[in-house]
């Protein structure tokens, strides 16, 4: 039996030990696991962002991986931990929102509540599930024990769904409002119009956009296709409209903010 | 023969090249050693935090474990470079002081220094030992050589302890003085004063702590049991006192630094 | 067979998943490759700053490992992705010159161009070639896949090399005039003046050091020996010459930045 792949998403920083006492709890349960970071720099308790990484980056790895995902406000409450299937990978994660594309795009086949404390270590704390629970119960699974055994199944219809941020089509102006949804180590503003939205336009190739009062026109292929400096849209390489500047950094440039509202017109 | 784990902490940070090329020394010499990072973010030099840092986690990892410590401002002097056992666990380390929790608690069984200079990378730099001889020798021991291969004996009683600071408890006025001894990625103010001097409290559920002006009563059980943005008290993830702010960060709140005065009060 | 080591240097960070994201690739098509990082903190585009880093550190590791070099500014335009064979190791790397030292000393014994699309992820953004073209190389070639099956062969002649910064020699002054071309983060700094360079002293433990408008003679084994906070000289890890300070920081004591003039007198 090959040991699933594991990957870690939490906004718990590489500065403290948290990420690595985690890796030694899996270790010491599932001496083979094969563990890798996908990030750790999700902001302090930010649902919202992790939700949206997970959901665009997890499909990039193996078929049967097992996602751990904790960015957990609620640690210690009573709020659930959840482990849903979803498209062919497994996710555990806290039921607040973090899986919401996964359930409001309908892609969940099962969930379960994660509540067999039992399989939890003990003492649990109140505060570092992230070691006492979710690692202990990575390692359950990576062991190849089936779902089920982590507890009760679990109503799709109940898990928790956040109220996501989607673009404002006007068909009579023809403009669509979106917002800036991650800012990268380039300064590159990722948005949430996808390529399905700008497909709506007459003609992509010709659309505008405004951002905090900057007006930027086009569609480019690649970084490189406009003066250095200057800024210029395309499309990203997870499909969505991204505003960027040729060796150069576009939030800086444009003094943009995540969640800043971006008017496209055509 | 399965490899034993080994963990990395250091004060090399993750910018430069110095983590991946320790791992490229050890790997090149036991290639199917798993290498995990604890923490390269120790603050430069810090050989106390080291020593928190290394004592409160190293127990989640696998018993065997080889936990390499590299903090170590006197690289290059004549500082000793040792092996100890403790726990059922192997600490490669410079003798000065990052172990000294192990020490101080009569935890060591065992202990070498670490002398052969033939185990060490040729030429052997006197500005990063973590490459030239704490990688190599890492390597010597994930591949089976026996502790006492790596050189002579050492007396317990010579390895160099820190003086550790600890609370002082002042039974008359009923006060416990620690301080601030971590503060995470959170703003978490994790303080030295642990569970076992809070239950020499009559009634720990109504302590009261001060710290920089401000005063915060009741001990809770998480962070969502007082209201958003509030300051409180509970007992962190390593048994110890800690200040939080439920959804915020106690260190901007409080406006805190590391090693700041933390009075108790029952 | 075992799988080669495979090195991963980028200017991507570790806050973004791309890092994450590249190995979820990998893994999908070759599972039991072991990956690390070297670093993802080169500044970004700094190709220069790559292309030091790469030369000085890869012979760290075994003999066929897969080095790969993603600090692309040039990603979706024209230029060329190459795979080259150097000193024993592999190198896959956009053709910019990241590969520069390894040109000028003409150590490279083969190179290909890397344009087989069909190798590639489909669809190929124009953004991220290091998920969609790096990542599905490596994996390709950690599987055993022969070199020159990844494309077309290259002359060595017309692989991109950067005009690299070398020391000026004047022997009729005696002086070396040479610049800081890196900072770690214990604000040591990281000189291209050599070894070899300063053997052509007639005495090198009596060399002056000017930068910034601070002298610094003598030239010490480590740090320890000055005085706590004093600046000193000595020759580095990688034997070049290095400004440091006892358990201080060279970078905020000598108010330095990347690339300042340092003027060495004898």
């Amino acid at each position: 039996m090959t040991m699933p792949i594991i990957t870690l998403t939490t906004d718990f920083g590489l500065d403290d030990c948290y990420v690595g006492v985690m890796k030694g709890v899996i270790l010491s349960r599932a001496p083979s696991a094969i563990i890798i970071d996908l990030t750790h720099s999700i902001a302090p308790q930010d649902i919202l962002q992790a939700a949206n990484l997970i959901h665009a980056n997890f499909s990039y790895f193996p078929t049967g991986t097992m996602h751990v995902v904790v960015v957990d406000p609620g640690v210690g409450s009573d709020r659930k931990i959840i482990l849903a299937e979803a498209c062919g990978h497994r996710f555990l994660a806290p039921d607040n929102g973090v899986l919401s594309h996964f359930i409001l795009k309908n892609q969940i086949s099962r969930a379960f509540y994660a509540d067999k404390e039992e399989l939890y270590l003990t003492p649990t704390s109140h505060t570092f599930h992230g070691r006492d629970i979710f690692a202990p119960l990575t390692a359950f699974l990576a062991n190849g024990n089936p779902l089920e055994s982590i507890g009760p199944i679990c109503t799709k219809e109940k898990l928790m769904a956040l109220d996501l941020p989607t673009p404002k089509i006007n068909s009579t102006q023809r403009t669509i409002e979106g917002m800036v949804m991650h800012i990268d180590r380039f300064g590159n503003l990722a948005t949430n119009i996808t390529l399905n939205e700008l497909n709506t336009c007459n003609s992509p190739e010709t659309i505008s956009v405004t951002i905090n009062g900057h007006r930027i026109s086009g569609l480019q292929k690649n970084y490189r296709t406009t003066g250095k400096g200057l800024p210029l849209l395309l499309i990203n390489s997870q499909n969505c409209l991204e505003i960027a500047v040729n060796q150069g950094n576009a939030q800086t440039l444009l003094n943009t903010s995540l969640y800043d509202t971006v008017l496209l017109s055509t």
